[in-house]
């Protein structure tokens, strides 16, 4: 089930027991230094579930180890390596702990490292993973891409700022969506996320600090944080950041730029109205502060086209407009973009160069012919076709499980549902509670830690017969997380 | 030539004047925002040869702009864009120099970032860059590949360490050179580089520095100081590193840890003797410093095979090792990995989820299937005896050009020869001169602000016949630079 049981190799029927086998291996690794002297075993449980045996056999096992001297359980339950058979007498070990607590890099949340973890176990049920599901990724397409690779070499580096034929199709691309660049005013990244990251490191002083929506993508924001760049919060309604208190954080903040997602917002599905857009470049244009448009989600309406990107109006080269294939065709492929200014669009093409070499060439091949044969246009169509049907599902679910405990908003597109539950739900139990049934839920407080009682809701991955069961469950399990 | 023009649509027969096309595509620029007010212009001289026109025909349409008063002129010559059609009075622009200085992120070194534009000029003779020519891809191997892709999907995200097929058969790989370790101890990373640039941020804490040898590779020392950590040299003989100094620097400095290439060292050639490797892993024990092992030229040994990795020495966790396909296989592909005690790697993989969400999953697919195939060790095969005549070629340009005024060595694996040429030569000059005739040269100071005589050229990339005429053309203008 877990996948990640193929590092252990357990002969189920062979003539070793499981728990030599297991302290066999649990020693060599102990030995090879993958596991030095001070380290922490992960918990008896987790090793259990890990390899898929009785936790009595990890017990077991680690009893073994600790006869050897290898290993000391402590007060708290947990098992430290404390001597390895190369240095049973060993001076001195690194004490990696220090040095994995004090890298400037800031750790994720508890919440999302879990869900990082639980996402690869086949057999759980993600209710808010916001990428598309396998059966939604044009794998037939990209294969017929692969199958036929004659025209241009792809092995080597790309320059700077990025395969010049692919900047070429983002142009048009962008055109398409009315905004008007040169490939030099592009840069490409692994991401819309390496976007951020590039932009924190490369644009922004220390001390500084930006604006957000609140709620907003967690990564993002996180990404600011661990650059030491602090983030201030911005309220929106229905339609969207609310300008007056936009402008109240900035007199107040002095940040270096806002932050938003404008279309289709991430989790709550809002779209920036018209009317506010317009009032934001207005804001933006009378008090030179630069924006992020974060657009990943534009291609993904169900209702109606947007509004046009706030970058298509802005004529004085105050928008870093991010745009991404993860949503619409694929999010392992790892390619984004930004258009900017030229001098912002050298400065961060310059960090790239000194942080990863640019992205993979290969996935910058592909997606330069995925846009250029107009395979996009086509599957965006039938993507759109798909998750109409998946809305109205889990919205149909919705209504009639927590119709009369719960609000949410039905989004014109993009994949989230905002859950918002009775205020006396504690979420982070509901979470660990549906964890044990595998479903994997996302808690509001990873997107605004102050939304203690809301959880996103997707409907572009799961299978909808199990969303639609999960839903149900869930309804017990809210029911039971109420501190009545 | 230079493929950037591409971005620049001229017609040279039309019936539109060149310089008034050019003046149009200027205007566009700048009334788009790409070049919003503010931006310095690149220098007259450098549009006239990205555009491919004389410079003349650039001074008329910039003539023409500032008549339309939206450039002017400075004192030093440059051209700044001072106002555009939409915001003629507009009353604030963001000052986007200033952002781009205040970035925490250093800029590349002047002569790494000319480099990195020259090399795209594919006119331009490169004699020092590392990486293997097109010609020494395995571009056909890889299209097999990729002809057939039906085994696994490939466009979903990958799991935070990285596609668990790629690191099984790094697990593989790392055993024939001597490294016993599970998929848990492996971080696949974006290259190399990245793999130093999580180190940096990942288990660095500020302030505190690092060792490394002098010279090294420039990237890696840079991505140490932009994250804030200091660098301390240590100094090489023939034999690598000299522990002496190493044992000297480490008391004076505290090091974090030891940064060293021990095996065909970039860029001297050089390879850590067996009596080195044994002390320097007894100093790193009894210190306990840990050391990155940056290997990545581990498999372009030409003569024999080297010591095996302090890697696999290594029982008690002491060592982050780093590899690549980048020298071997493919630098575009953006494929390396780390390997090191389980915590380091759960640290690094959680940074890199939250900077860029893994590598390209499409690039780890293709590296783990030209792994698993064996192509590795047949293409090896065939790139070590083209390596072995190439150097013995570029040895022989040497013996005839610069046997009567230089020192290098005879390298036994790698792409490098390092040259000392005599003192009173300007090397920075001498770039400047060869560049004009299309030599691009790596001039040493770029890896040791101290070698200020000394170059790195390489026989990985360049054409033999081009290598051999501008070794030919080199000492020509060598002798123009000796200051006598
Ligand atoms: C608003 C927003 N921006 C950026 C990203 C990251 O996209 P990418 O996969 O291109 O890094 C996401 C993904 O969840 C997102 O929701
Ligand atoms: C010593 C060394 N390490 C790392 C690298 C970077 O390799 P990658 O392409 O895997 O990032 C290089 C490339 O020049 C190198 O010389």
């Amino acid at each position: 089930m877990n996948r990640s049981n193929r590092s252990w190799l357990l002969e189920r029927d062979g003539t070793i027991p499981l728990y030599r086998q297991i302290e066999q291996q649990l020693r060599q690794r102990i030995s090879n230094g993958e596991w030095p002297v001070g380290t922490r075993l992960p918990s008896q449980r987790k090793l259990a579930e890990q390899l898929g045996v009785n936790r009595s056999t990890i017990t077991q096992a680690l009893d073994e180890l600790a006869s050897w001297g290898m290993v000391e359980g402590n007060k708290g339950g947990g098992t430290r390596v404390v001597n390895n058979t190369w240095n049973r007498l060993a001076a001195a070990t690194i004490d990696w702990d220090s040095y994995v607590e004090s890298g400037a890099h800031q750790p994720n949340l508890p919440a999302i490292r879990q869900i990082n973890e639980a996402e690869y176990d086949s057999s759980i049920i993600r209710t808010g993973t916001g990428e598309p599901g396998p059966d939604l990724l044009p794998t037939e397409h990209v294969r017929r891409i692969l199958a036929d690779t004659s025209d241009e070499p792809f092995l080597g580096y790309e320059e700077p700022k990025g395969s010049l034929r692919l900047r070429e199709q983002i142009v048009q691309y962008a055109a398409r969506q009315g905004i008007s660049c040169s490939p030099e005013s592009i840069l490409i990244v692994s991401g819309a996320l390496q976007a951020l990251q590039l932009i924190a490191v490369g644009l922004l002083q220390r001390p500084s600090c930006i604006v957000a929506e609140k709620p907003s993508y967690i990564q993002s924001v996180r990404v600011f944080q661990s650059a030491g760049i602090g983030v201030h919060a911005v309220q929106m309604d229905e339609h969207g950041i609310q300008i007056n208190h936009l402008q109240q954080q900035i007199t107040e903040h002095q940040p270096g730029l806002l932050y938003t997602i404008p279309t289709f917002h991430n989790p709550t599905g809002t779209i920036l109205s018209s009317e506010r857009r317009a009032e934001l470049l207005e804001l933006s244009s009378s008090l030179s502060l630069p924006l992020i448009e974060d657009d990943v989600y534009r291609e993904l309406w169900l209702d109606e086209e947007p509004p046009p990107p706030l970058k298509s109006q802005d004529r004085q080269g105050n928008i870093l407009y991010v745009g991404s294939l993860s949503k619409m065709m694929s999010p392992g492929i790892r390619v984004g973009w930004i258009i900017a200014p030229v001098p912002v669009i050298d400065r961060l093409a310059d960090i790239k160069m000194q942080t990863d070499y640019g992205s993979s060439g290969l996935s910058q091949y592909v997606a330069a012919r995925w846009l250029a044969d107009g395979h996009q246009e086509q599957h965006q169509t039938w993507v759109r076709q798909q998750l109409r049907t998946r809305r109205a599902r889990l919205l149909a679910a919705l209504e009639q499980y927590f119709g009369d405990i719960a609000q949410w908003n039905a989004p014109a597109g993009g994949f989230y549902i905002w859950l918002s539950l009775p205020t006396n739900v504690n979420v982070h139990r509901l979470f660990t509670l549906a964890l044990r049934e595998q479903i994997l839920i996302h808690p509001g407080y990873m997107y605004d830690w102050q939304a203690s009682h809301h959880i996103r809701l997707s409907y572009s991955y799961a299978d909808m017969k199990q969303l639609e069961q999960s839903i149900y469950r869930l309804r017990q399990l809210v029911k039971q997380c109420m501190n009545t």
